[in-house]
């Protein structure tokens, strides 16, 4: 079981495959359908309006999701609309609708805060310290970001990763929050705040952790067709949290190995719009792509 | 022994970490010091002009390249200048000087026709197929190539793509020369050519090759500095077709290994101006990189 504290609301995407409007998304709504395809069940801190459909809310519980901590605010839904460029690299967001969720300060029901595992997914780190206070004696905290907050918020951000165990960026967070074009110096700067793994993620390259002053790379699986990027991030999270919740420890094989689930979990969110290819995906789906991640990657000693 | 047909010059480099001048330079130049890593001598095949420096000349025969093809024309050697900006993934070229390329034809001795091994560096590819029209029976050729010939000399390349067994390729490449944003879409336009193998380079992200509708990828080495990045592309061809060449066959097991003594040499190259590391690398210091690869990519069956 792990806590999860983010964003849940409603998205309108286009992509060149399709466009949805008002789908369900937000980076928890992505973690708690990732963990469940891993059988790892959520208790879910966030908010929504009065409009949230019902349909939503089914989804997220039967996805294992306790919904005992997501508030319903007086108000509409956070909404972000947006669109994704032909190579699927880049995207504008259209509009954001905060909505409810500018009045959000996450609460944790009395139980939840004996959580294990704690993710925080990428909202203002403030709202992050306020969850950190509120759980007990959490095993593993894992921490999602993202610019906006390195220029806005640095204080705060500093604070937050020098607090948790586990640390989720892009390449390009590193290298801004580090304020270095050298992706190692700004990995040992942030994993100098504290944090015992760090894990940089490359969208189309894949992901690197950073444990103990050993690597681990592991490559993007190779999609032909990417038929929404959105989510990814937040699914790989929940992949790769989902998996250490069932093992428990922290050692470099159980990393590895969660590293690689949470490629593969990202790798079937992206396959479909919404959470829906996830809320299909099958154990022996996710298996088999694992040993294919092992296909890509090994080779023999010499 | 492998016979690789490319250019030699005078390189005059700037980056963050220092300038040098007229230093010995040129894909065929870095390919035969890669190969030399990996005890693997080349046969060379390309032109300078009556300025090359002897010691130069030196230290190529040093590296185990036979200069019996190396052509001394009346003239100046070829030139280029170059500066790498801060974060070093982006070069301007300042200055580049034909001279005696402009003339040049490859020609091979008697003595390299009965080839087993071939490397196509970076030419014309009108200069490639003049150079497989002498070859006999070669049991292994590999191709190099840039955007430029992409665009100006499309038929020619697709040409050569189609007589050779392993194609060496940019991501940026294989995407303009398929026309499309999708890699693996246009990875597969250029397998259907005729190669039975493509690597495709990443850059600081590795390298992915394709086999018989098989992946295998291989990050690139993480380097606090690197000082120099020219020849980076030649240097792992010349590690990949070296490690190849002492094994005879292409199978799966011998392709993956070869993919990362490539990524190991070029690791290298790198850490110094020119091939000065490359000339200086030892036996163990390889072997070593490459049981760090494994242990940057290794992780369990579950």
């Amino acid at each position: 079981m792990i806590v999860c504290v983010g964003t849940v609301g409603l998205d309108t995407v286009e992509t060149p495959f399709g466009r949805v409007e008002e789908t369900l998304g937000g980076s928890a709504a992505y973690f708690v359908a990732a963990a469940a395809a891993l059988d790892t069940g959520t208790q879910l801190v966030s908010v929504v309006g009065e409009d949230f459909p019902s349909q939503h809310r089914d989804l997220l519980s039967s996805r294992g999701a306790d919904l005992a901590g997501l508030q319903v605010l007086p108000g509409r839904c956070f909404r972000w609309t947006g669109r994704y460029h032909f190579d699927m690299n880049r995207r504008d967001t259209l509009e954001t609708q905060l909505n409810v969720l500018a009045e959000f300060h996450p609460r944790l029901p009395e139980s939840f805060r004996e959580a294990e595992f704690l993710f925080l997914a990428n909202i203002d780190p403030v709202l992050q310290l306020e969850v950190l206070e509120q759980v007990r004696r959490p095993r593993v905290t894992m921490l999602d970001s993202m610019n906006f907050w390195i220029s806005g918020a640095r204080d705060a951000l500093t604070e937050a990763l020098s607090r948790v165990d586990i640390v989720l960026m892009n390449e390009e967070e590193v290298r801004q929050y580090a304020d270095t074009p050298n992706l190692l110096q700004g990995a040992r700067e942030i994993m100098a705040l504290g944090p015992r793994v760090l894990i940089i993620k490359k969208g189309e390259y894949g992901a690197v952790l950073l444990h103990e002053g050993r690597f681990f790379y592991c490559p993007a699986y190779p999609l032909e067709e990417v038929k929404d990027p959105t989510g990814a991030g937040d699914s790989f999270a929940g992949g790769f949290l989902g998996y250490l919740a069932r093992q428990g420890d922290l050692s470099m094989a159980h990393l590895r190995r969660a590293l690689v689930y949470g490629s593969v979990v990202a790798s079937f969110t992206v396959e479909d719009f919404s959470v829906a290819r996830l809320a299909s995906v099958t154990g022996d789906e996710i298996q088999k792509r694992y040993r294919e991640f092992r296909e890509f990657t090994f080779f023999d000693e010499v």
